[in-house]
């Protein structure tokens, strides 16, 4: 690129010259046309033409909202999921467009483009921000005019003249209304079957397995931090497995209304020029595209002003949060020592701990994860905000909407299945640490209620905290039972259940 | 305050006369009427005697909780929720308590002063506030002491004396660690079934009703505020029917984990000092007393130290409260004016609206749906925060969330039960100004779109806009079809659905 | 009450009959002349006449609001010191329009009847709750109309023949618009002034008399909840005591614009059926009756339609919040035990703390003030809710907010003396613990850092660590230095602070 | 780079290949002597040594972290203001080791190499993301390596050789726990000081241009809703331009403590192994090198253990994303339109508004800065959950925190100049409109309160709305005053203050 020319987008917009580049070099063209970097062609939309990069695809409106959105940075990109899944939805739509009556070789070669931005191919001609128009109408026509002037060139036509119009054919039958609602929704779904669910299952099995492999290993119970009766380490891991199951089951439990797709509804949800049965077309074809069971929603208006769903999802997301946060905070605590805490549990030792302390090692993965769950809650309270604010026939939060969902569904996925790998597998307890401690709790006190009644117990507990005694000690010194009737009651391995 | 005044009023309502003593004992008497108040009885526990009000029949640990926490005064009490849910609770485990050999006499007693306290005939004896320990064991013991000493009284013995003792009668096979749990699950599923559910599908019916009615009115769509195609104000409705109608699913898909008792689980999960059976009996017992279909938790771990159900729980109540917001908000906007609003809707006149406009009318109904939507949002914060710091083998922010998920359940109940009331079913079209409104709108042009293409028809609106014509006006003027045409094409009963 | 009486009421709405009656008992009349409960007066408003209970001074528009708002029941009334305020706030008007001409005789009248709010002596005529109007209008008019009853009763005249007017003369030259923004205010710079700051205060001096008291006791520190280098007890302490006084700096930092009053703007901020002058004197009355520095506000537009200030108040609870809940957290921790937690603070002993397990003591102060903080933390979410949501000339979201943030400050002074004076003054520390475990430490290694580098320092750490010996054994054996050396560098007393 | 080490490098992280690329060519290298892509070195730590890219300056922890924490990809990498902080910090530290000894060249190569990093030229060189341990070791060791390695590649040293150590040299008297704080707080006080209140000044002006350009139209004012009492356009902008005026004062507010740094403290505030005075010198001379007023933190414990400032200043952004949301909501909804919403403004039209609708045009700006208002209030969740949960002597949500922060700093900064430029400056008043809607209101019945009393002027108002006529019809039909009356008393323009 000339000097002169990236003077010129810099005259635009601060990162540009720099970030055309680099993701120029990224992905690699796809295309052999695209090589005069330094030039600028000209697209029009109705508000009139517009330079862009010579050597991107992305026509008039996107290149507007570039200059009207600066906000954030390259940072703030819109997922490349929800490109992706564009890629998907628009593919599916020439598909039913074709039965419809659209020329077929229009067709074909919008879904050849459409394809390789779902490959990821194009995703350096998405460089819009998620902070743009609140329908993302911004983004629905970025893909338009991708895939148009992708699909031109395919056919042998100029790029930027519309051979393949953007509005007319690639959205044909469809407004960014309904669009861009389904691309959260696929995007979504995808997310969770792909990352999500099989990482939360990764992590429930290492959970499950270390449950079996402590299961005889009785330890003191703790509860408000305070000693309490004993139970195995394996039952107390048992609780962690319960608590990931049961998020499996809550964010599968949401799907079935994420597999409604909004698509066919146009601008308000009536379907205005659409065709009957395009609607259910559609989501068949996104359904075989993805082979996940997607569904036309019942009900459009409320899929277009509304994101309920999404908001449903993170909700669960939240829920899952609440669980790992508890499972990482009780294993960090478990873990903490080395010679100064609890001690019972010894964390893989993945990394040095510290620029200062030498030899100091922490529960880093722990930690991620942590933050990981306040990122995830924070981000479901923006949700939140957004689903509670629509107008009308539209919300108009949905970028930011699809941008928190994901970021909490790949963070809570990743982190999960970091944990689990870096973490939770290599868990070893700390036996002698926990023999010797459950020992002297004494709060094995409590197996003498139904003997000697709670409050001679109690004064039992008293008497040995107060003296610095064991138990048995207390209890033969105020005699309320022999030594022998202590023995036989007083043994932690027969506490762990009813009797 | 004569005992028999006293009972009077005891049988009209809860809290006076326990709260009229605390009060009077922290801030001096206002009437000297008040006077023979000041009997105290003694009550033991193992921290030694204390003196509490002799009309009453709680313990020593609850007048302890009640000298140690003094955070917010009555309004800060435990919701009356919980405290005849304990009544429940406390019957059920007498009841399979004398199946395990508890002498039935004391048995029968604990079960009829447990279903005294169900029926919140005893409420004035549950004086403490939410804010006290985590556990929610001083109110657990609240329950003990209270039933042990009416089930006394029943017996014929002295109030404080233990002839009936609420740890080791009372209280038997249990743990303020499992009932308490177990006393959330069973007041919130109440709450659910017998409030939320019916006055959600009150609000459903009811707009559905108005879908119904409203399904020939053709009007404006709106998107980002701006005119676009038209609907029926039916459609419009059918969205807020369908929000509805999932809200109701999402709680009930809740629910499954919900109905699982922590009951047997005691101190830690293990279920020490109960005999084998008890937890499913109890599970049992509680269905039967409810009629609602209650199990014993499938692990006891998870269901101490964790309140993901009621979590999960919060979320589906945070969707609804996102949905309601919409709703309400979108029907006070269509509302506003009476002249210089969008004046689409006539709200129901159920009060004078201002202190200072005369003949001012407000969406009131709609401001104090949106307010509690706010507090259940609020309210989901606070529970998530409690939900995610539990340590160990027990969570100890268990009050927090019973009363919040209690406050979220009643206020989302009640208001969507007044928002219905004296707002939805009231609601009447405002067909002339719906009328006029959408003849004007310049997004009819987009019927134009198959016919002419996307740039022409912008053109037309557009020109329309610019020079304050109609559309057909503009499109005659630019010459791009015929009167006849236009006519024909631009019909806004003709847009309402697919073609 | 009679029976039929009461039956008529149920008709209208559950729970009246049993609430005036208990009211009624709760706080003894003030008025001889309320004598015959069962019976009804007629009053009037715009909308026509209706029947209220003889032996209440609300009116119409408190009737309708009672009838219409069935939302929570007594728990969710309007805060007794918003109530209160309006008192203030009523004399004070009553003040400054006798001097700009209002009849002096009614405006006595009403300076004693609204006197009379102010002390709380009327409480039992404010039945609304916070669910109603989003302007709080409705708690406006109860006030101006139990004030008007009550100032014709002291005149003189004839309960609810409108002598005295509820709007011509209580709300001379006042709005809802402005006054229940005024009440707020004043609400909460008086919970503030008079709870919340002299609480944190008392929080502040006692952990500050801690960190003095254990300004020698050397202890392990912690960092990632593993074992660092050493500091003293007292220097943690002082930790918590720079974050508390921060806290009361943040929370004054929010007062200059909480204390200025929207009064005077009247209904959208222009000041509309005001008298020049009118809004500088009142809030001069209000500060002369309060002892506060209340002005006027600077612009009333802004006042009205926006409550920024609010949600700046609640920004530096939720501040406080972050800070007592990590301080309760670690006090928690650190008590810890009594014999398999870290065990370095003895927590006094302030109840039993188990209902199964005897003898057992909990750290129920912390556990408190922790949920405390997620309440909080929970409605300033709610409030930004409220805040975010105005439209146009006000925010209707005013009794959300109210009570919002009077439960947040009540909550927050309450509980910060709670555990204050039931947990912070009793800790005392567990020198022999302390004292045996710092010196165990690995983490004493980083005082060689400066002698043999990082590195090596890290060698004799992990090799201490891997084979379970002191550090003194592992650098002997590694020769990195000698016993003498070792025993100089290696001293925790010598380890407290820059060299 | 050869496909042989790209597989290999994958076969570590997904990513890997491709960023490495891409970051190098984006920002060209600023050493010759990095010119073999394809190889790698190895690097050492306490943990044995490990392979790193032969052309980057990072060392083995960093390396580690990267192969330890795939969470979230290059999106998620640590924002690049905390890296160009550390560019700062390290370089004012190394200044202030000089002067205590440190070899002058390897401080001044220390510096030479900081200031590289503080100027963004070796951003590629850190490639860590957010979710790693949670006190920001990784980053800090990060900073330690590459300025070490840099550093000795400028003395003519070998890369990896550790001339320059990281720990004993770059690090020296630091420690993590001391440094991410310190780089939390530069980072956070250079964004609010060089954009956010730049940006929020500018909205300023730019809204209080047109509080004064409008301060002449009378326009109908709007309380829920619905009509209400004239006011001026002007007056309503001014409530926008004092919320943003108080905006810039709350986020000041929060400065005082933003400015204190943690550095000296390091491993747990006693600041052990650092000199007496060096905190004092390097919070002087971070002043120096940023020009803003940072001096040391007054307690070192508080700012390792708590990050209240921060929480402190999210409020303050929380509170400013309130004003926004409201402030851009209403031009929205004045905005709205063009023929059937409330049409009084005229928004700037910027980029079409349709995929659909043709000619269609939408308050985007509004809508991107109601979307990041939403996130702010999420990051604020996030942000507040990190702070309440740190632990006894550091905070481990430092990262989390840090990011929260800046992302709201940025997206709040950049979308108000966004909607200042693109919005705001470009708002134009629909006189015609306003004019014609402020005539027909019913509330102009308002200014004859004073003449003719509350309930008749309720009367002409009802009469006025139920008949569809004119107040002033109503009026002279029920006789309450005559035609000159009316006419002298309701004037908006008369309406627009107090008399």
């Amino acid at each position: 690129m000339s000097m002169a020319a990236c003077r010129l987008l810099k005259q635009r917009r601060a990162l540009g010259c720099a970030r055309s580049l680099s993701i120029l070099l990224r992905n690699p063209p796809v295309s052999r046309s695209i090589t005069i970097l330094s030039e600028f062609r000209e697209e029009k939309d109705t508000f009139g033409p517009i330079k862009v990069p010579a050597n991107k695809y992305w026509g008039a409106q996107t290149q507007r909202s570039l200059q009207n959105f600066e906000i954030g940075g390259t940072r703030e990109r819109m997922p490349e999921q929800i490109v992706r899944a564009f890629g998907i939805l628009k593919k599916s739509a020439a598909k039913v467009n074709a039965s419809y009556g659209l020329d077929p070789n229009v067709a074909n070669a919008i879904m050849e483009a459409a394809q390789e931005v779902a490959d990821g191919k194009l995703n350096d001609h998405f460089p819009l921000v998620v902070w743009q128009t609140g329908s993302g109408t911004q983004s629905n026509m970025n893909a338009n005019e991708v895939i148009a002037n992708r699909a031109a060139e395919l056919l042998g036509k100029k790029v930027g003249e519309k051979a393949v119009h953007p509005n007319d054919h690639v959205n044909m039958s469809q407004s960014s209304n309904d669009t861009f609602p389904t691309v959260m929704h696929i995007a979504a779904a995808i997310e969770i079957n792909t990352r999500l669910i099989p990482k939360l299952e990764g992590l429930h099995s290492a959970l499950a397995a270390k449950a079996e492999e402590f299961k005889d290993i009785v330890k003191i119970g703790r509860t408000h931090l305070q000693d309490a009766v004993p139970l195995t380490l394996g039952q107390e891991f048992s609780g962690y497995v319960t608590q990931v199951k049961y998020g499996i089951e809550r964010v599968k439990g949401s799907l079935p209304r994420l597999y409604q797709l909004a698509q066919g509804g146009t601008a308000v949800g009536t379907g205005l020029n659409t065709k009957k049965g395009f609607d259910v077309k559609v989501a068949e074809a996104v359904a075989q595209e993805t082979g996940l069971p997607f569904v036309t929603a019942e009900n459009k208006f409320e899929a277009l002003a509304a994101h309920d769903a999404i908001v449903e999802v993170s909700g669960a997301l939240n829920t899952i949060a609440v669980s790992l946060n508890k499972i990482a905070n009780d294993i960090r605590f478990l873990g903490s020592g080395p010679r100064c805490g609890l001690g019972e549990l010894l964390l893989p030792e993945n990394e040095p701990g510290s620029s200062i302390m030498p030899g100091k090692v922490n529960p880093t993965q722990c930690e991620a994860l942590t933050m990981v769950c306040a990122q995830v809650i924070g981000n479901h309270v923006a949700i939140t905000m957004g689903g509670a604010n629509g107008h009308f026939d539209l919300n108009v939060f949905k970028p930011l909407i699809a941008n928190g969902i994901l970021q909490s569904l790949r963070l809570l996925g990743d982190a999960a299945d970091s944990f689990t790998k870096n973490c939770v597998v290599g868990i070893e307890p700390n036996r002698r640490r926990i023999s010797q401690i459950v020992r002297e709790s004494l709060m094995l006190v409590t197996a003498l209620n139904p003997k000697i009644g709670y409050d001679k117990a109690a004064l039992v507990a008293k008497t040995a905290h107060k003296e610095g005694t064991t138990l048995k000690e207390a209890a033969l010194k105020l005699g309320v039972l022999t030594e022998s009737e202590f023995d036989n009651y007083v043994v932690p391995e027969k506490m762990l259940g009813p009797s």
